[in-house]
């Protein structure tokens, strides 16, 4: 195991300058121009995966961008660990906000820039070196491994979501824990692991009143306005706490346990820090709960999108016909998305009042995830990340979702754990994405000792 | 009298083909390729003026659209009529929507088709006509007669109403009443005079959360969303009753009076019909007043627009920064728009949390007009139609602004008498509009019938 770290720092440069390959290719999946250079990035992964000693290394043909796939399993009754990443980047637009160019790295204090340097491309290199050190090293891994990189992350990810669904990679896909690097730690130099996601039930709200459009002086106060209604249904989904109003919406909402408010408390979050961040002048929320509970632990209920009427220049004076909102819930263990949707349907309908029309339609849902704190491959990540860190982990939640979690628990029934090394701070889907070097450092030694910890696990 | 009603009587064929020519030029106001013949309609004014027999006909230049006025001031010691209406017409678009050309008339079932038939061609000519037919038989007027005719009523009307505040031009226009043909009838066949209109304050409200768009997974329970909090704040613009909350907002309001009432409900409105009619399962408003009653003598509060967040298809996952939403109330004598305003903003402010910014900007307002029925210009028209449609004549107020006709009030000190002949469903300001021609001749009569009225005032 030393050498194995001996190693990797003795090679670091070199892993920096194959970062950087990776990073010139312009693997933006959400713009059809840049298809080959998506294919591209597919082949370099297949290369990089060849080259750290992995077998059975190929691309699989999807309707959309190939997945990557390799494998080491000769660590005979040892754990399986599948690594998942993405090697698809965010479209790098506006480029005139950035520095440098967003496809040519630039190493500036520590930190290297452009388009992927930690979502993902960085954080997935990590691994892909971990593995190769050890490799290089010992010639074995203590465990088995099995890389699956896909190239649709950024542009909704269906490819890879039909793989696992498919009973026919089952077998490929067989593992004892899932492993992803796409997460941010809790603050610089903080070992962090994620636990736990919010899921999501996304509807769209269709409030008809007139069959047209009307003068508002001729029809006012006669015929129900559907933006005033609408304004009036949304109000009325949270009550004087801000908790929301659906009948039945919390019931099975996990309870936060005493263990984890202790744990989210050491964090010290500072709601005077993010008020000032964000440009308000206080934070808002359910109330009887911090701020880091609500974010991580409470369901909400927030309008994504509204209009209705007339949204150009000046004044028209229109009765609108029609007001629309798209509302989202965040939901939390144990939420489910479809059973939300349906009560949230009911409800606002009840709500309704017979001088207008309601139609809701269902965008979509994703479900909550809960990793055990006590689960062993979790543990072993947080023993790893320490050890590398010199500091005890910390364990958060996140309020995003992410979709491809779920369906690893769902599919594989694995755990998966979230040892992420990006910051908040590092501007991922925005102009100087960058990611700090000795994160990409300390990952890949981090890599390396989470293979040693589930190898030494009972 | 006999004599002139005849004589108009003989001649209506040559004043359809006259109102023909007058709708055959497209005098657009609202776009500047129909300049030319916005000023062409304005020539043909002044033609149709002197034709009529009106002296010092004169078209005025504005920074806009040219005035064109006319007079005929030789009844001494009798009062002096001001007749307004506007030559300028709404634009034809969408023009594959029509049965005709919309600036080549077209007779169909006594109806005449062509933009601008009623709104507002049709109805000023048929003054033009009640003159001219008086002078043409008699050689003289029963009363002293000025025309005002506009030609940017359907752009704002920017230049009459400085003209009209233009203290040099008070003389000018001195008149004991104003006389407005550009309002609908009740029904068909039921003459009418409109004696009440609301006025306006529009204003439009931008809440603020954080300085920039974030993403509602990660920040939905700890940021305020401002579309969620305009919601909450418009739904508090309303009681259970639906009535306005806004502190003091129904002061200066002018109670109903009993003969209003009675002539109200003698007016038999179907409130089955209108929904029907606008496809709602139901009428809304404030409890405790009937339709017309909140229509016409209720002030109301109505989102005109609202948007905020992500409008597209599908779904986004924003905490949007910004919600907007534009806000008019009509308001009912004696409310004053200023004030009004005023409240809105102290209210809308007091009921907005901490956690968001709100700016309120002003876009426009108008007074509330009411002519008291008892006024005896407005009881000579309403004998004046009474005559000629055979029955008694209804007393109406609109729900919607006419600015104007507070200018006038204001400016003038004279009444405002709204004699229309146009029906609801003569489809002004869209495809297909048109002017039941008997409407158009029942007008002339009632034009010369009510100088004659006039002329008998003591």
């Amino acid at each position: 195991m030393k050498e194995v770290l001996n190693f990797a720092k003795k090679n670091f440069n070199s892993y920096v300058d194959e970062l950087k390959d990776y990073l010139r290719i312009p693997s933006v999946s959400t713009d059809p121009k840049f298809k080959n250079d998506v294919n591209k990035c597919a082949d370099f992964v297949v290369t990089k995966l060849k080259d750290a000693g992995m077998k059975n290394v190929k691309k699989i043909k999807t309707e959309g961008n190939p997945l990557v796939y390799g494998e080491w399993l000769e660590a005979k009754g040892k754990p399986t660990i599948l690594i998942y990443g993405h090697y698809d980047v965010q479209p790098a637009d506006p480029y005139e906000l950035w520095d440098n160019d967003p496809f040519e790295p630039v190493i500036k204090d520590g930190k290297i820039y452009a388009r992927g340097a930690d979502d993902n491309k960085g954080q997935n290199l990590i691994h892909i070196k971990g593995v190769e050190a050890y490799l290089k090293v010992h010639g074995e891994l203590p465990v088995n491994v099995k890389f699956l990189i896909e190239g649709e992350e950024e542009a909704g990810g269906e490819s890879i979501e039909k793989f696992i669904k498919d009973k026919k990679n089952k077998k490929l896909l067989k593992c004892d824990a899932v492993l992803i690097s796409d997460t941010s730690m809790y603050a610089p130099n903080i070992p962090t692991i994620t636990y736990g996601l919010r899921g999501l039930a996304y509807l769209e709200v269709h409030v008809t009143g007139p069959n047209r459009d009307l003068h508002s002086g001729s029809f006012g106060g006669a015929i129900n306005n559907p933006a005033n209604e609408l304004a009036r249904m949304i109000a009325k989904l949270h009550d004087k706490r801000n908790r929301i109003t659906i009948p039945g919406f919390y019931d099975d909402v996990l309870k936060l346990t005493k263990k984890e408010k202790e744990n989210f408390a050491s964090l010290k979050f500072s709601d005077k820090k993010m008020a000032r961040e964000y440009g308000v002048r206080e934070l808002w929320g359910e109330k009887g709960y911090s701020t880091l509970e609500r974010l991580w632990t409470r369901p909400t209920l927030d309008v994504n999108g509204i209009y209705g009427g007339y949204t150009g220049e000046g004044a028209k004076t229109v009765l609108p016909s029609k007001a629309v909102a798209k509302i989202s819930m965040r939901l939390v263990p144990n939420q489910d998305p479809k059973k939300i949707a349906r009560m949230f349907k009911k409800y606002i309908k009840e709500i309704a009042p017979k001088s207008v029309k309601v139609d809701v339609i269902d965008l979509h849902g994703g479900r909550p995830a809960l990793i055990p704190l006590n689960d062993p491959y979790l543990q072993a990540a947080a023993r790893a990340t320490s050890k590398v860190f010199g500091r005890k982990t910390v364990y958060t939640r996140e309020g995003g979702s992410i979709p491809i979690v779920v369906d690893f628990m769902e599919q594989l029934k694995a755990p998966v754990i979230l040892m992420g090394f990006g910051l908040e701070t590092d501007d991922i889907h925005s102009p100087n994405e960058h990611f700090p070097l000795n994160n990409f450092e300390r990952g890949i030694y981090s890599s390396i000792h989470f293979f040693d910890e589930v190898a030494k696990m009972k």
